[in-house]
């Protein structure tokens, strides 16, 4: 049984192109079979059919290689019609259409076999989650999707309560807090594939509800989770397209990461580094790089690119243009024309002159640039420089085919407790609040909090974060101390965590644990741009479906009974 | 590793009962190692520890064989306190704990094994589940939670869209149309274990938001949905709790267990059944058989209770009590003293008198009642004689040791496409809009639609049902037809379903389904009484957290945010 993808007539024979989520499978129908026949004639494309008929070789030299069932055809002894179909909207096999028809179509497009194999897919990626955790001693525990707003972390979907007059639910971000309720709960080690929600405005690539593998587990530490969770991403990709990933996968610090790729989230196929040159132009003449090098958060980096001697003046405008998208002012480079000349006569550059013959030796032989690349620089506060030579590195190393295939997964480790919130004037958590600092480093909160670090680490993988989680914290006055550091005050700690504070009070396990974005994970296996090619019915990037069209109108008698009222505007709709 | 559970001081040396999820292990202190003692003198109730030392047989005569470690013990070489607890406000293992203290204190309440075991059963069965269909061809595909309002079924929980101004999201209160796409769109077999959501008033054994096995199948009817879906209960059940259910379950239509056990979901323990008088009392001169006989929709029943002549007046006089619950008007009943006296001398019972003696006969005859029996009696319209009947079958077979123990699963079929809703005086789907009639039923709409059968069947267990589904619409026109046999209208039609009639219009296969009510499902498999105890962070009955306590207030700025505003009175709260 399954649909007409395509009917030919050929020689007076009727050929059809039988598809299921498996594949395509062809059908001859004979003119001998009069009745047959005739009802092959009826079929339109996507008419449901039930054939009942002889598998058979095709003939000599017709084949299909490129089709899985190509050796073979079968010869309908009778053919029945499920069901007839209208023309669809559009050709299942025609690449050209819109977005907006396809998510309107969606049952449509869902037929297209790239959007089988993606959901296929994802069914092999969860189950060997499952399976994987299952046999690891992880319980799947549900925990609720109507919780509680906490308005300092992402803007919220709000749930007015009907039996309590004025009061909300709000869907989770995350079930961070139950999963560590449920460790202290002595459950030992807890998942969940499970949906979370952020009422953001949307990215190309994100959704309003999206999907986590959440996970975590008591009495482990950094070392035990990595052994643990490791695996599991091998799992994944084993079982779900086959790929066998790195064992083990490399652990860099933050600092690392930052320094030598300009990111957190290092696409390791590139394997391109920067290369640090602040200390070496504290002294320089040249302005641009001294003053950048003598701010207290500069940074002065290069970036060689191999065969770079060749790239065009526009190529190079490219390239900076790109890099002010990042804050950078522009880009410095120097084209090496003969390495074995680090002066104006082998490197090509309107910044040469500005440099001593020691720094441009000491530039050559640290980026150890050769003859026919090109070094760009940067300068300028260290976030701004990190950003665009790391964006830089990826895009140049991508583009100029010094790219390795494959999968390139690492740990990013020892990330900062803290992070300054220029707008607000408050340091704010950089994973959550309730991440472990580093042994011994809850002593820097008070005195230096840009400098504790915190027991959190990052699964990366191409340059995509693929997961992140931390050790948490398990005691109740680190728990505090680090609130204080967050600037809450006593009151606004019980009133906003005072079930947490307490839970830590009566015997709470040390534990950690992590989260994995499902949908990007996917995607990445799936080899597609865009998460909604992995989620069955996404919404738009305004938070629309387009299928069902919703958001939609409720009716007064609806909003009365939640206590609310719709605010008047202009554009207020309501039935 | 674990929590201290219970520590004993006896004879110098201190016993610990360390807890896990697995279980109890004792471990022993002995004073010669004076470090490791010292600790052990600290330990309190729910301190985490970890524990270093040799497991060895408890000295002879002091096995404990209630416990699964009870061999054995462990000599501690050290102890190491991971977390100290302040006295927990209860004990693990007192019984009586109000469910609020509970509620507030879930954190405690989940370290009891009871809950413990809980829990892990339901995941286990969860896997079970997600095993047996992955092996069967069944793709785990998730749909939206941010759905669209369709006021026709239960109240809903609405999600203000902030983007799009005065329009809302609804909970959904199954993934029901998602999945019927789905087959549309060719994935042949899903499945989802599924939250669904539903703004009912609670009563004790219903939560807010509550879990379903979702399945979905193309190409199946109800033979073949039977043939899937039995052994899908039988391997959860099996790998949850070891059981094995009957194989293969029995068969029932609606009208057969309604006649016979006057339930939809007969509890098959207990197997008493109801006998039919209805016909043998119209011509009666006992008024209130004779009046029941003769409506259009009454009936007359007995239910025979084997060795009930020993029934007290007082528990006679309860049992009608009982059977008023459900609206019947009495009880009337007969005490069988002598079984070949079908006659005054032979039946004790105030309506004697008014029956024929072949009358009473015919009763004596059609119930097989035998000396020392007692036949209970119900008059009325069909329901009430059902629900009373029904609901007194199996309360008097359990309380009069006639249950059976164990599991009996059955089957129900056939049954009704729609009911009359007296108040709107409108016909309702029974299961919902898209079930299919049985073959040729359709044609019984618009003539005598309370004779149309249904292609929906439910699975039953001990009296409880444990899922239901149906084969569904899958032809455009049989889906209009049973839309207007609603009343809706075609413009209400397009409306509310356009997205469906269309995707009828394009191709849809054949296709049926089931759901299962997973949190009940694992609450009869645990033995426990409320699904309350089945789910980690329930709601009360209020539709409370009481652990993180919300429903809770929000701040005005985020109700702007969404464009809406509390509608006042004096109990309004917002801060």
């Amino acid at each position: 049984m399954g649909w007409v993808h395509r009917r030919r007539d050929h020689g007076g024979v009727i050929f059809i192109d039988l598809r299921d989520r498996e594949g395509l499978l062809q059908v001859v129908c004979d003119p001998d079979r009069a009745a047959t026949f005739a009802v092959a004639e009826k079929l339109r494309n996507e008419f449901v059919v039930r054939v009942t008929g002889t598998v058979r070789p095709r003939p000599e030299g017709s084949a299909n290689p490129g089709l899985a069932s190509g050796e073979v055809e079968v010869l309908a002894h009778e053919v029945e019609i499920l069901n007839a179909a209208l023309t669809p909207p559009f050709q299942l096999d025609d690449e050209n259409i819109s977005e907006t028809v396809r998510l309107e179509n969606r049952v449509i497009d869902l037929r297209r076999p790239a959007m089988q194999r993606n959901l296929m897919l994802r069914h092999r990626a969860s189950m060997a989650a499952r399976r994987y955790l299952d046999a690891n001693g992880f319980i799947d525990i549900e925990t609720p999707v109507l919780y509680k707003s906490t308005p300092e972390g992402a803007r919220e979907f709000l749930v007015p309560s009907r039996i309590n007059h004025g009061l909300f639910y709000a869907l989770p971000q995350s079930p961070q807090l139950f999963k560590q309720m449920l460790m202290m709960a002595g459950f030992d080690r807890y998942y969940q594939i499970v949906k979370c929600f952020r009422d953001e405005d949307l990215r190309a690539d994100r959704q309003p509800e999206f999907t986590q593998i959440d996970i975590e587990t008591s009495f482990l530490d950094e070392d035990g989770v990595r052994e643990v969770m490791e695996p599991l991403v091998r799992a994944i990709f084993r079982d779900a397209i086959g790929v066998e990933l790195a064992d083990p996968f490399p652990i860099m610090t933050f600092a690392q990461a930052m320094r030598d790729y300009g990111s957190d989230k290092p696409d390791l196929r590139v394997p391109l580094k920067l290369t640090e040159l602040t200390d070496l132009m504290k002294g320089v003449e040249f302005k641009v790089f001294r003053a950048a090098a003598d701010l207290p958060n500069g940074r002065v980096a290069a970036l060689r690119v191999p065969g770079g001697g060749t790239l065009t003046r526009k190529e190079i405008d490219d390239y900076t243009a790109f890099a002010k998208i990042y804050g950078a002012g522009g880009l410095a480079y120097i084209k090496v024309n003969d390495a074995a000349k680090p002066n104006e006569e082998g490197l090509q550059s309107p910044i040469v002159k500005f440099l001593s013959a020691e720094v441009l030796a000491a530039i050559v032989e640290r980026t150890g640039a050769a003859t026919g690349d090109l070094v760009f620089f940067s300068a300028d506060r260290e976030k701004v420089v990190n950003d665009a030579l790391g964006a830089l590195r990826a895009k140049v190393g991508h583009e100029r085919g010094l790219a390795e295939p494959g999968w390139k997964p690492l740990w990013v480790v020892d990330f900062p407790m803290f992070e300054y919130d220029e707008e607000k004037r408050t340091w704010a958590a950089r994973h959550h609040p309730f991440t472990a600092p580093k042994d011994g480093h809850e002593d820097l909160f008070e005195t230096d909090p840009g400098h504790a670090l915190a027991k959190a680490y990052d699964v990366v993988l191409n340059g995509w974060e693929l997961g992140g989680g931390s050790v948490r914290i398990h005691r109740q006055e680190v728990q505090q101390k680090v609130f204080r550091a967050l600037s809450m005050s006593p009151e606004d700690q019980r009133k906003k965590f005072g079930f947490l504070l307490d839970a830590l009070a009566y015997g709470a396990p040390p534990h950690a644990g992590i989260a994995f974005g499902f949908d990007r994970m996917v995607a990445m296996m799936a080899g597609v741009e865009q998460i909604r090619d992995v989620i069955a019915f996404p919404k738009t990037q305004r938070g629309q479906d387009l299928l069902i069209d919703t958001p939609a109108p409720v009716t007064e008698q609806q909003l009365r009974d939640l206590h609310i009222r719709i605010r008047a505007t202009d554009s207020a709709k309501h039935v």
